[in-house]
C-alpha cells in the first residue's frame, strides 16, 4: 500500500511572509524520517498507512500551534493499495509516457 | 477553540458515479455525532480538537477501504483558537458585512 | 454540463481576521448573476462553462488585488457532460440514500 | 509578480489508472512553454499573471474533455506581487533556513 498525502500548512497571523514557521514544519518532517518531498507549493510525504500520514500533519500542526492563533492548511491525499515507491515512481511514470508520445 | 476541516473522498476505480460510496461515508459522520454540514463538493465538520477531525478523515477512509483499491481525497482545515461555532457562525458573519455594504 | 467551483480566496498580509476581504469578493459573485453557495469553508458557483467559471476566480483576485501583495486560493473543480443543477441536487441525492440506508 | 498554480486533473470514469490521461495534459504544458514541474500529486505552473495560469488550467480541460464525461480538479494558487522565479526559490529557501536551524 502506499499514501501519497501534499500539504501546505502555514499561520494567517504572521504576516505575508512565513518561510520561517514552514521552514520548522519541514524541520520536524525531516527528523521523523518519513519520506518526503519539498515543492514550491508544499510537501509530499508517502508512508504505508493512513494513519501515519495523518499523525505528520497532526506533527506539524502541534510546531505551529504555539506561535499561532489562526492556522490554515490545504491536503491531497491518493491512496493505492496495490503500489509503492509512487513518490519517486508516478513522476517517471509520466515522464516515461511523454517520451513515448513525442517519439 | 474550532476546527472546521472541509473534505470528499472518493473511490477512483468505481466509474463515474460514486454517490453510493459517498452515501457511506456521511451516514458514518451522521452517527459519530460530530457536528457536519453537506454541499455539493464536500462535507464540512466542525471540532475542538485536530485530532478529532483527523480521526473523521481516518474512519471515512475505513468506509471506503473495504470496496476499493484507489481512494482520492482532497482536504481543507481552518483552525482558530478563539472562535466556536462557525459552522454556521461564518456564513452568518459574511452575510451580516454583504447586508452592511450593500445598505 | 454542470461545473462546480469550490473555492476559497484571502490575503494573507491581512492578519488573522479576513472577513471583510472575503465579503467584498461574495459581493461581487452575488452581483454577477452566477448561482453560489456560501459555506463555512468557501463558496460553491455552478456554471455551464468551465471558463465562466474561470472568469469568476479572475474576478475575485481584481477585487483583493488593490489591497493584497500576497493573495492565496484553494479550489476544487467537477465537470459533468450529462447533468444540470447540482448545486442543490447534489445534497439531495445523497440525503436521499441516507434515508436509504438508514429505513 | 509571481503567479504559483499547483493542480491535479484527472477523468474519474476512467478507472484507476489515469496516468495515459494525465501524460496528454502535461504534453499540452510541456509544449506551452510555461514554466513548470511535474511532481508526485500534479503540476506546479509558475506565470506573471493569473490570467496565463488560469488559461493553462482551461486548456488542460480541452486535453481530457473529448475522452471523458466526468473530471475532477484541485488547485492551489499563491500570487505574491513582489517575488519572481519562485518554481525554484521557494524550495532553496526553505531548504536554507532548515540549514539554519540544523547548524
Amino acid at each position: 500500500m502506499s499514501v501519497l498525502l501534499e500539504f501546505s500548512m502555514f499561520p494567517t497571523d504572521k504576516g505575508e511572509s512565513v518561510s520561517s514557521y514552514v521552514s520548522k514544519v519541514i524541520d520536524m518532517i525531516r527528523e521523523s524520517g518519513v519520506s518526503y518531498k519539498l515543492t514550491a507549493m508544499g510537501t509530499i510525504i508517502e508512508t504505508e498507512t493512513l494513519l501515519e500520514a495523518l499523525q505528520v500533519v497532526q506533527k506539524a500542526y502541534n510546531v505551529l500551534e504555539p506561535d499561532s492563533t489562526r492556522v490554515y492548511s490545504s491536503l491531497k491525499i491518493d491512496i493505492r493499495k496495490t503500489k509503492s515507491d509512487r513518490l519517486e515512481g508516478k513522476v517517471s511514470s509520466v515522464e516515461e509516457k511523454i517520451g513515448k508520445i513525442k517519439s
